[in-house]
């Protein structure tokens, strides 16, 4: 696959994982500002979501909010901006709170510059402290992933029995990593910050 | 339990007590103030909450907002920040006025910077006087906190007589505190107000 | 029954009267206003509140914001605070325009800091320019006073010939006051403003 | 009757007439502003009016905003106060355009200070250029005004052939006039404007 | 008739054609302003109008205030005055699209004072550009147009096919003006511009 | 075809392509702006748009305040305007997320003064970063845009396979153009800017 043509081949955009009734499916939740001074403001959520999902969506900004020092996040620029989150495909509808970890993820990717592994995907409800709570479909999404050519999943803690469930081969080539606070799922899943470009000394 | 690990290890956390169709059970009341200049402002309540339980969090911050001086607690944070109140899980519908002492325990233990004793579980309807009115399920609830490691449980003197119905066995290693007044809550949930930290002398 | 304990113990309580399926009962309205500075503005109303009694909140906030002067009651704090009107229990629904003269004398109490008389209780729909006007329920309502301990009952003065069908025992120990205009249900059910402290002359 | 008790005894009431199942009524229209500087500010409308008188109250109130200079009243008092609109009893849920002259004709009163003449009862639509548009159930109307005192009846010039069917003994004692435009219904609704008051001089 | 009863005696009405249950009919469409500092902003709109008949005046709104200097009209005097369009009669209720040029004319001749004039009626939707879409009832608008006293009648270019199928006898007395482009509705609608008053010179 | 006849002939108008019970139909969407100062702000849709259509509208707006540099757009002119997007006809419901690349276009077209091509159609769902997704109807939509006298049909890269499917003779005399992301879109659909006039000089 051509990098530039990876979905998270630029900062706000988080892979996610979700059942469907047809088995499990990759997601992506997209991020975006709008440039200042536009009229923008608040928070516009879009992708059909019902009402469990735009909860998990004002939880997560909430929880960037609260954290930008922390986060090392500029979260003032939420302040005279508006900001996006958008769940593709346009029209399936979607609902459920196990893509709390995703949609922090691409707000933190978003405000801090820091792109998205494109191998990791990840699932977790998130609560207003940041813990991972636990959610449904663990074998079904770990499918998804696979058939994704996601290498690393990331699920909460508290499903990690769920794996005794899944066939050994789904998890061959899988690096599944448990985590209980959404900071090891940014620790995970946000590449490094970008630091100053070296100078290349030409003497 | 790792103390790290406790839900009420930061300040904003209260534990509170629901009946369900399968019995008592323990919730987590989370209250989270975003910083300020992030452009967020009012009232965001999540939860899949009920109009009822709605209600209750309106009561509790209006209480809050009416009684600033007296709790000690610096209420015009509230003005410049939005404040967010989520009872976790996501995608669980919940309702009842019940979770009103736990809600105003939370918003004041946020806004003191004061954690709630890990110990300590409640549940009452709370009054705009900060008068306790009771509630329903005592029983249940004291057998969820009790299966939950909770030893103390604050309980509305209303409520009292309830007691009667309580096999004595589910009442052992539990202290149950009846209450009136939403002020006996927090003095009875609250940790002390930190103080500012000794200084060792080292001659 | 303890001072302290009584419902009216602070301002901003008014005792009202209700007929549920199950006979006559008391009822509280409770008037509460932020601190100044708290980011809390507009009209809170609480208490699960059909439409017709919300109206009869606006209606009572409405009188009180054009008669602040007649009143000598300070209005202006309603402009930089929020004002909240509640009704418990929290999960009982009610309606009706009866609570009219109730709410009115709620925010009355609030705004000059006189409390409600615990000895009196209410009923009856206020129009905006302040008459009171008949409700239903006037026997149920007056067995349910007694029973609580009330010991006057303000009452529409278009309602005075339904006091024919009171069987004589209700009334006894019961003082009943027709009343036509809202400043008459004020006068009766508030206690006097406060006075500067007498100061003790020690010669 | 005694002049005080009149509901049209102070500014912003005017008397309408509607028709239910039971036959004609005489209703009132009452009109309050707040005064300034608390916090209240657009239009409250109370008396649980269907959409369409709704939208009756948002026509008078919009040619009054239009017609300020011309009706020589301040409706720069509306910018910073709120105005309420209500119709008693405030349980019976009531609907339709008839009441358009009295809404109108209760704000002008206000607005000016002018009273109702308590002998006037009125009937009509409004549209928003002035015009009074045809009603129904003039005879009921018109039964129910002289059943309550009224003398004279505003009615729509568009509904003067329906005089025919009124019996003779109905309109003894009444005097109807049709009117085509809301200013006509004012001029003869309205008492005077007050002058200054009369200086005596005593030498 | 006399003029002064004209609806379109006023700037700001302007005479359109309707199709209901029982054939044809005449509406008015009448915008107004409400002066400046009344507290009054926005769009008010009323007459019972379904959804697609509201979308039809924001369209309305947002051609004139994107086509301000174009059309010669101070669009501004929208920024401090609230603006409302009513369709009477009040209670009947009303959709479509093809008001849209009547709506266009009414709100073009408010703010530029120019009147309509009283002998055209019209009919079309307008898009956002100002094109007049096609619409139904040509036949049905004809013969109510006729039998109001109107001799002009717009209708869209695109249903010029339509008056094969009106008798003869319709048209006689009536011209039919096919119109493209909203600018020629108002072309042909409204009356001049009023001229600075001649002096009348004395020598 | 006259020029001026052209939906297209202004900025702000792209053509669209959809599916209909009937088969493919051929629409337009129109963005306009408001002049500043005419009080008008925020977003405006119409054109009976379902749900995820006006999700498809706030998609294409926050791409565009979001792109506003690299499109070299002035998005700063949103901020104290109204921007209102139109799908006629007024009256037909429409809905789907695949007029997502039709209302980008339109807005750049309307902020950029670059117009649309009067030959090229187009139809995609685009997501939040500018990717476009693929959409359905893709033989009935060429048919349409055939038939309309279309020459060139943008398509999403991901229904190229759709091709095989459609009959060689309707893809004689159209070039079907399939695209990835919306700025190959806007590259292909709008005329270059505008340039300074070229001076005549005459020597
Ligand atoms: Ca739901
Ligand atoms: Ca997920
Ligand atoms: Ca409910
Ligand atoms: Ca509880
Ligand atoms: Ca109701
Ligand atoms: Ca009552
Ligand atoms: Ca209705
Ligand atoms: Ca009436
Ligand atoms: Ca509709
Ligand atoms: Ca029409
Ligand atoms: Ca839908
Ligand atoms: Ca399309």
């Amino acid at each position: 696959q051509d990098p530039e043509e990876r979905r998270t081949s630029v900062p706000g955009v988080a892979t996610g994982l979700a059942v469907t009734g047809a088995g499990g499916d990759v997601l992506f939740v997209e991020a975006a500002l709008s440039e200042p001074g536009t009229g923008a403001q608040g928070v516009t959520l879009t992708g059909q979501l019902g009402d469990v999902m735009k909860e998990s969506a004002q939880i997560a900004l909430s929880y960037v909010r609260g954290h930008g020092k922390e986060l090392r996040i500029s979260t003032e620029r939420l302040a005279d901006r508006g900001v996006h989150l958008h769940v593709p495909a346009g029209a399936v509808p979607k609902d459920g709170p196990s893509a709390g970890v995703t949609m922090t993820t691409a707000l933190v990717s978003l405000l801090s510059g820091r792109k998205v592994r494109p191998e990791v995907a990840m699932t977790g409800e998130v609560s207003l402290t940041g813990r991972v709570l636990p959610i449904g479909g663990v074998k079904q999404k770990l499918l998804a992933a696979k058939a994704a050519g996601i290498t690393t999943v990331l699920i909460p803690q508290r499903n990690e029995a769920d794996l005794d469930d899944v066939p050994e081969g789904v998890l061959d080539g899988l690096t599944v990593r448990p985590v209980a606070d959404v900071r090891e799922v940014l620790e995970l899943a946000l590449t490094p910050a970008a630091k100053a470009p070296e100078k290349v000394l030409v003497a």
